[in-house]
């Protein structure tokens, strides 16, 4: 929870108006639960956080998502709270209000709307999966604001991503699109733990990159831990084998943003998450191979920036979802 | 133009309301142009055509389309014409009016929109690729009725497609949304006529299709002539050649169909054009690999069936686009 203190508030923590409608919004995944009460302007009013329970079964994990909750519903602007917004890890279906999240093995077509519902007496609930809640954040106050079309992704032990189509999020009927970890890039490629072959993030994950370094004979400097950012800091000091695996995951996200563009006509690309973190190693050779694949006049001005939102994201994004999909007053969205 | 006979008009062919508005559909391509006054229950009334006139300059291609148009003029029930729809090869730019079909070399960013409009004396112009023209039909009147979220193919000398997403049409900003010819499935493979590797169309079109059995010793049965359409009937045969030629070119259709799947939740696809003649040569390959590629809960139970809609379909969906771009009343697309 925000400690309240005798300093002036972070400016994202400011209210901008003190009678207005709030969302609740829960960031579930394998390891945090994180709530917060947003305003109409992504100001956060009060937090919470719980540690996903490792290994806890359905009834322990809904627990702690009803501690945070109970620690928000604690604070008297909790009288606010028009509706509540959850973005969650996946695979999620929201036309039913279940999630299997794959690291939360206790929850498997868990119907998580109907328990956050009776735990918040009966308030609309929105779900969406979690890239989908940073594509939102992204569009509503980061780096996709002003752009009608686009696709923000994260980029980490997995690669995710959610779409903004014709100046809304676009969740799908599921709340599963933008999935643009598993497409396929390499049809004859190596196998996906998804079941499938040469998918993005069999490719250009951060576990991958680091992969394909080692296997290609790459070691850490000065005796670090192996990591994807240990790989990075090799390619930014030369090293050809740490730079040809950020080039490979590179092409592998070039060709599927391509394919993602010729589909549905984005404008804008938003990467965020621990690879991304890379910078130039990473986005360097990814606007090169972009060229490459991104042929078409109507996808050929397609431009790749970092993401903007932090840690916030998700939490920001499950606000803005709620806002959007339950259709709130007061939270302008543009 | 229609002959007007003694004979009852087929049922397409009947309008359902003699006073309901109309729409006159555009068909454009490379070898032809198309034109018809369409009705509300997606009746043609009066149709007209030109030959694309081969190599023809801007005007003189353009002359052809007001052939079309004035044929159709001449008729009494154009006074009930209410908007004019346009489905043309692509690229189009529909947000400034402009066409630059590759087999049109005459109209490189052509103002078709603008040109049209003032043949029509100003009545309300929308402009589509085909692609999205005939999704629009099969969703209107064909095999993806009913459904909500629907990718529609024409797999033939090229590979093209439209998208129905959450229930309507879904063009993209310029009109070219749905482009799966040409995402790569394959990023490290051969190169592609628009300057990317390994797309769809480079591995599944006809002339591929062909071209891969051809190179590996494929010959006609009975001195056909070479086509794809041989190489199918010699798969029927049993050929083994040509049914690797086949199978392969289902693969990479498997790949991009389950890619747009899993980017923006689809439950039907609709294949038309020649290579979806072959039937079950394509089919029960093509169902047999998406297995493998669609492997996330959301995309796993993606239908795949034959186009139903004929010849007439481009004009049907020019028609159906108008409708719901232009939000015609008394057009019912659903």
């Amino acid at each position: 929870m925000r400690i309240e203190g005798t300093a002036a508030p972070a400016a994202t923590d400011r209210p901008k108006d003190p009678g207005s409608p709030l969302v609740a919004a829960l960031d579930i995944g394998g390891t945090k639960i994180a709530g917060a009460l947003v305003d109409s302007s992504g100001g956060f009013l009060v937090r919470a956080k719980r540690p996903t329970p490792p290994g806890g079964d359905a009834a322990t994990v809904m627990a702690a998502v009803e501690q945070v909750i109970g620690e928000l519903k604690s604070d008297a602007r909790w009288s606010r709270a028009a509706a509540v917004g959850i973005g969650s890890a996946g695979p999620v279906d929201a036309s039913v209000g279940t999630v299997s999240p794959v690291n939360v093995p206790g929850w498997r077509d868990f119907p998580l709307v109907r328990h956050v519902a009776a735990a918040v007496g009966g308030l609309p609930v929105a779900l969406v999966g979690d890239g989908i809640a940073i594509a939102a954040a992204e569009h509503w106050q980061g780096a996709a604001r002003g752009y009608d079309n686009a696709l923000c992704m994260v980029v980490s032990t997995g690669v995710g991503g959610g779409l903004v189509l014709g100046g809304a999020l676009y969740p799908g009927p599921t709340g599963n699109a933008g999935h643009i970890g598993h497409i396929s890039v390499d049809f004859d490629g190596d196998p996906c733990p998804c079941g499938a072959r040469g998918c993005v993030e069999r490719i250009a994950s951060g576990p991958n990159i680091l992969r394909r370094a080692v296997d290609n004979g790459w070691r850490p400097l000065d005796g670090a831990e192996p990591t994807a950012a240990a790989v990075a800091a090799s390619a930014r000091a030369g090293d050809p084998v740490a730079l040809a695996s950020f080039d490979r995951a590179a092409q592998a996200l070039a060709a599927g943003i391509a394919a993602t563009a010729t589909l549905v006509e984005i404008h804008i690309v938003v990467i965020g998450g621990g690879v991304a973190q890379a910078g130039d190693i990473l986005f360097a050779p990814l606007r090169r191979h972009l060229a490459n694949y991104a042929t078409l006049s109507f996808v050929s001005g397609l431009r790749v920036v970092p993401a903007v939102m932090g840690t916030d994201a998700g939490l920001a994004g499950a606000a803005a979802t709620a806002a959007q999909v339950l259709d709130l007053t007061g939270f302008s969205l543009r």
